[in-house]
């Protein structure tokens, strides 16, 4: 012991320096992200290479500055009109809407539509207050009425709902069916079953029952 | 449908726009962060305002530039040496060895400490590959040859091991103890017994050992 104060009573209690507060502080503010992960990232950023941080600062700065929505669909692009509504390649009087530019690439990512999309920037949440004017709802609508608004000015012919198998996602599907009832489009949804890959033992109550109601005939 | 090729049929898939694409595989980097995390991640940030973006890019790049180890105790700091060791109301001859940065800052919340530390940056770990030279335990070994290594060049009269109560922990403990019977400071280790706020029927049979084994006479 010193013949200074006794070291293990209560006294002056010292904190990280500011800058690593402040990063502490940026990094909690992200979903998901409780204090304890964010001294988890921030102690990694600190221990990583300079050049790895950098990239990292610079990832964030440069999607804020470089990407935005497309004028068409609302998907994520890089330019006026994002890939996908520009392709001449893809057939664009098919409209698939969807929730979020994620769910977009989910679809894209099984390469089994050719068609365009529309991504609705959430869905209908009253409980939330996310009502039908905080969606893109009104866009599509117009893509629908004015060809010139839908990509490559091409017609829309069909409109297939690709919303979530959930109760909001139902919820917004089913605003969306009852205003394009009004128009000419035919208007689909993606199919509801068994997911390819699981066990049927284990399926819940309401797959099974989408699965029994939407049985396909064979041979 | 069109009279283009069946939008339903398998064709180019599109992806997100590549700054997206980079922030997300910045984000996929980071400890704790699958596919899925830097997707919700990175739609925080194209969704959250531009100054919050900037704060958040800012402040990694501000901790890389501004945040460096204390030359004591190797402690975070954004000077030369840290705010404890730098602190003459703290008694620098009783030195608290941690192994993180995050083990300081938990003892510092309590109030209940006084004396200057010394942070191990890890704790040994044969499996990982980790042994004594990645660890600072020289320089701690130094602080305690020469006191003008130490926290305001006072002499070392007492380290207390601060490891986690942990197996690694525990192994690291051990081979400081030894290194440090060859001096001539006094060595302690922290308490270990039953959780302050938990439930004994609860407490795992290693923490009712040490409770047992660690109990004192009262009255």
């Amino acid at each position: 012991m010193s013949n200074q104060t006794d070291p293990f009573k209560a006294g002056p209690s010292a904190a990280y320096p500011p800058p690593v507060d402040r990063l502490l502080n940026e990094l909690a503010k992200l979903p998901g992200i409780g204090r304890r992960s964010a001294e988890r990232l921030a102690f990694h950023v600190l221990k990583s290479a300079p050049a790895d941080a950098a990239a990292l600062a610079e990832s964030i700065r440069d999607v804020k500055k470089l990407v935005r929505h497309c004028g068409i669909c609302f998907n994520f692009t890089d330019s006026e009109v994002c890939s996908i509504c520009a392709d001449p390649r893809r057939d664009a009087s098919t409209v698939l809407v969807v929730e979020q530019p994620r769910d977009l690439i989910a679809i894209e990512s099984t390469g089994m539509y050719r068609g365009v999309y529309h991504v609705l920037m959430g869905r209908l949440s009253p409980l939330d207050g996310v009502g039908p004017d905080d969606l893109t709802i009104g866009d599509l609508m117009a893509r629908i009425g004015d060809s010139s608004r839908n990509a490559r000015s091409v017609e829309v012919a069909e409109v297939v709902l690709g919303m979530n198998p959930t109760l909001e996602g139902d919820g917004t599907a089913l605003h969306l069916a009852e205003a394009l009832a009004s128009t000419s489009v035919k208007v689909s949804r993606l199919a509801r079953g068994l997911p390819s890959g699981g066990q049927l033992d284990l399926a819940s109550k309401a797959v099974l029952a989408d699965a029994i109601e939407g049985r396909r005939s064979v041979g």
